[in-house]
């Protein structure tokens, strides 16, 4: 997972691979059928990794929705400020890497992405009950735009080697966009 | 740049490229020093391209400024339907793949990223001073996070294989988020 969220996916050959995980050459297709299939492999024990990250705070009902989506993200800020800003999101990596080459691939992605749009709906739903953000649209579309903004502003930011883009993301969604002027 | 829109940079080989272009094998490195060095051509080359499309539209007097962005947008979005919601932008594309690996790359995405804001930058501040947006904020940061909000969009859109993230989008930042309410 490390080489690929640094490397991508095609610039990391199976040889490598199985060096860095130190497993005997030859054992690689026993455990996947094809190095797609290990690339599926690799976005679950992903999403779940972050889905562990994530879950404690969506679902801390002492902190109002709208505080627990922005806590969420400023936590994924900081894992790539510790990466000295490399690396990124795997899944967005993927999504511009994979997506048209790999269907199997780009489903397993729209899954993730999917999932975390739904958990984030319901948190700006209740926002929305507490007239914490504007309620005019659809919580599901301010979902989904705001994690690929999210994406976007990890995209700037790889770009850029600083997490401003990221910062601004924030300052911009939780203090301009979405509150009631 | 056709191939390397649709697969990527690492997963095209210089081979491909020769086949594709119809020109004699061998011939790559009289023109480029490395792969590196076509990969920074093309960029060079997408932008230009981009540019042109962009040029007259951000140019157009007789439209609003916060109009000719929206349709700046709208334009690329059309040209991504065109090709059935695949490739996306090429800068984003090669952004997540290829910045923690070739330094001169990564420079050179940053070149034209950064170019894209300048020109945002200065239609934003006149959409300011006609009040047709808030001003409270640096036109700088939101030309760079409308920018980002776009190539997140299309990473979004590009996994869902539908536009409906960007035409999302376009709505909330021209009807929700960018006008005073």
């Amino acid at each position: 997972m490390d080489i690929i969220l640094s490397k991508g996916f095609n610039a990391t050959g199976v040889e490598a691979i199985l060096k860095q995980a130190n497993v005997p050459k030859g054992s690689f297709y026993n455990f996947f059928s094809s190095k797609e299939d290990f690339g599926l492999a690799i976005i679950d024990r992903y999403s779940a990794e972050i889905d562990e990250i994530l879950h404690p705070i969506y679902h801390d009902e002492l902190s109002p929705p709208l505080e627990r989506i922005k806590k969420g993200f400023e936590t994924l800020i900081k894992r790539f400020e510790g990466n000295d800003c490399t690396k990124g999101c795997l899944i967005g990596n993927l999504s511009l890497e994979m997506s048209d080459q790999y269907e199997n691939v780009r489903h397993r992605l729209e899954q993730s992405l999917r999932g975390w749009s739904d958990v984030l709906t319901i948190l700006l739903h209740e926002a929305q009950k507490d007239n914490a953000i504007f309620s005019e649209v659809d919580p599901e579309i301010l979902a989904e735009n705001l994690i690929s903004s999210f994406q976007g502003a990890l995209l700037r930011s790889k770009v850029k080697k600083s997490s401003g883009p990221l910062h601004n993301f924030i300052h911009l969604y939780f203090d301009k966009f979405f509150p009631l002027r």
